[in-house]
């Protein structure tokens, strides 16, 4: 049998692009009942690339598992169409601008006197009560504002970025955080509440100890390659062919690499090296009796080596390298739905593996709409209602 | 009255450095009685830097609200101790590498006959079942074999890391996605289960289209800088006296850029630039454009510009700027808590705002074994028979 840990979850899904879909589709792969409301020409998302038959992929990866009606919201039948959807539903997401849904006269004020067990979640750039609520906010502004750019880099390159949309994820992944946890605390209050979550602020906390360590400091942490401020050796080195990466967290790990890889005794009790704040004050001392070992030595060669002796360490690999790799196999990393229009797509599977309800790729992405019917009827529509509702461009 | 979410839910964090307590942290912002056990030298963490009075702050942003207990799980004693805790507990959340748990007795399959209720979250390198599932795997490991570096860094870079541990956190709020969709599972099953993480599956799952462009195209994302494959204009470009970043995510936002900011109507029906794909492909001859554009304006002088057009767009911020913005303030990022050796703690409060149970740094990250005695008398133990476990190096 198919279990689902959020059998029974009713989600309206009114977001677009990435983090609000990202968070939708986390609660699809556990089994919510996740019903995408788009406008009649359908969310931003699908129209980028890449295409599969006309099919957006990047919609396809993030709305997997959804259900999906269009919706006029400011049609006076539309807003009682999504009224009357609340009404049964549990959850309500949206990445609007904050105030944009209370014009319309269905922000979470206006919802919770339908259903007050309605969990309100908001995703924004900059969220509620922020100077910039009323700017858009897109990934990339998120990681330009929320410190990631200023961190990111090779020594004298330019601010750069995350080279994926990680504020739109750490993002989504904050909301669903947030929804779930609001409906913990429902399960005792009976109450729903309002959920707020801003790229940039997801961005910033995802900075870890560099705010504590500027705040003790007053130093701005600089764009600096791959060593990490906390921890040395820990950083990428050359080898004869490539790169590879090696982190040893703590003294004994430091010990192990020293004595048994690098034969050099010496270096545990060099007073450069001695604990791992001085490790990382002079990391690259270090690294470089790290390369000349590796000089004559393959990535391949190396990382042998190194993990036979049990130091932390991995090649750098590819989106090719690591799709075959046995280790996606094993883990399941990715999976193929059939999709009506645009055949076989192959998905991102859920990185959350639960035991007893495990999270899934229930269904193809929806075609734009292709719920309209079922769902309408469901609400008690007949089908000259509902012939009438795409007549006027309701739906 | 403080009102929590996760009250009365008790978690037992075995876990060391960044992924495990971020999680742990999570749920102790939200409420959960979160008790930290570590070995008697103290968690690696602890030995990382910044240093305030002699108290790690890379410890104290990821463990504050913790309460904490030193306990040797190799004795038997120590694991008596442990059986107890978990006996009233609801999760036990593991960052060893898989099979470590097993092998003291203390697996998932030892502890749900105590407690079939108990949720048990692991999270490591590569996860279970992985060919690699028996290495050590730190974020840089996760970051470099997830797929993160091969597509993060400027145009001839070579591999380069987020500036951040991006895999830690994104591992962490996977992980704790997954013990409250559990948690949420076992309201239906009244049981619990096993929830288990992979540093390098979160990363790759973070990629989001590049996958599936790889997958539909055949050819690898590379390292570009700061353009999106999937949407344009969308970039950081250079003004007169530094960076700013410029996001139009649809075909909307494009015109009334052309239009109001560039002057330049004849961009919207130009060949090249007719729809995203077209903008994507042609990025650079635009950005020339852009550049252009903004060489006789400020940073401030054009995103207000670019604001006033409700362009989004924004600055690239350091620690600093964003630290001491208006920003910060109106969201409460930033929270102080006394700490009994530190002194003032400056740490990120949880970005995620929720309105009725909200989030909040409950307590200082605790001093190691700070709570041995109240926790062990909780489970019974008196004070001489709490002075012989220590004697005996048990706590």
């Amino acid at each position: 049998m198919d279990k689902k840990a959020l059998q029974g979850v009713v989600v309206l899904d009114l977001t677009k692009v990435l983090a609000g879909p990202y968070c939708g589709s986390i609660l699809a792969d556990f089994g919510a009942d996740v019903i995408k409301i788009e406008p009649q020409k359908g969310e931003d998302g699908r129209y980028y690339g890449p295409y599969l038959n006309g099919e957006s992929l990047y919609f396809g990866n993030l709305n997997r598992g959804k259900r999906d009606i269009t919706l006029n919201l400011k049609s006076e039948e539309g807003k009682e169409i999504f009224k009357k959807l609340v009404m049964k539903a549990d959850m309500v997401i949206e990445n609007f601008r904050p105030g944009v849904m209370d014009r319309l006269g269905l922000g979470y004020e206006d919802l919770k006197k339908i259903n007050p067990r309605i969990i309100y979640g908001a995703i924004s750039g900059f969220g509620k009560g922020s100077p910039y609520e009323k700017l858009g906010g897109y990934d990339i502004i998120s990681q330009a504002m929320g410190g990631q750019m200023s961190v990111t880099g090779q020594e004298n390159d330019p601010p750069t970025r995350s080279g994926n949309a990680i504020g739109d994820v750490l993002g989504g992944m904050n909301l669903a955080l947030g929804l779930l946890v609001a409906l913990q605390a429902r399960n005792v209050t009976g109450e729903g509440q309002y959920v707020d979550v801003a790229l940039v602020d997801s961005v910033a906390a995802s900075l870890e100890q560099a705010w504590q360590r500027y705040f003790v400091s007053g130093k701005l942490p600089i764009r600096h390659g791959n060593y990490y401020d906390a921890i040395a050796p820990y950083d990428s080195y050359m080898a004869s062919d490539g790169y590879l990466v090696i982190g040893c967290g703590n003294q004994a790990l430091f010990e192990v690499f020293c004595r048994e890889l690098l034969h050099r005794e010496d270096l545990i009790t060099d007073p450069r090296f001695l604990d791992v704040p001085l490790r990382v004050k002079n990391n690259k001392e270090f690294k470089v009796i790290v390369e000349e070992w590796l000089s004559d030595k393959t990535v391949d060669e190396a990382v042998d080596m190194l993990r036979a002796a049990r130091i932390p360490s991995g090649p750098i690999w590819d989106l090719k390298q690591l799709s075959e790799s046995e280790h996606a196999k094993a883990r399941g990393m990715f999976v193929e739905v059939e999709h009506p229009v645009a055949g076989t797509m192959k998905l991102n599977a859920s990185p959350i593996k639960l035991s007893d309800t495990p999270a899934k790729v229930r269904t193809a992405p929806p075609v734009l709409g292709a719920d309209n019917e079922v769902i309408l009827k469901d609400l008690g529509y007949s089908e000259e209602e509902i012939a009438e509702l795409k007549e006027k461009k309701v739906i």
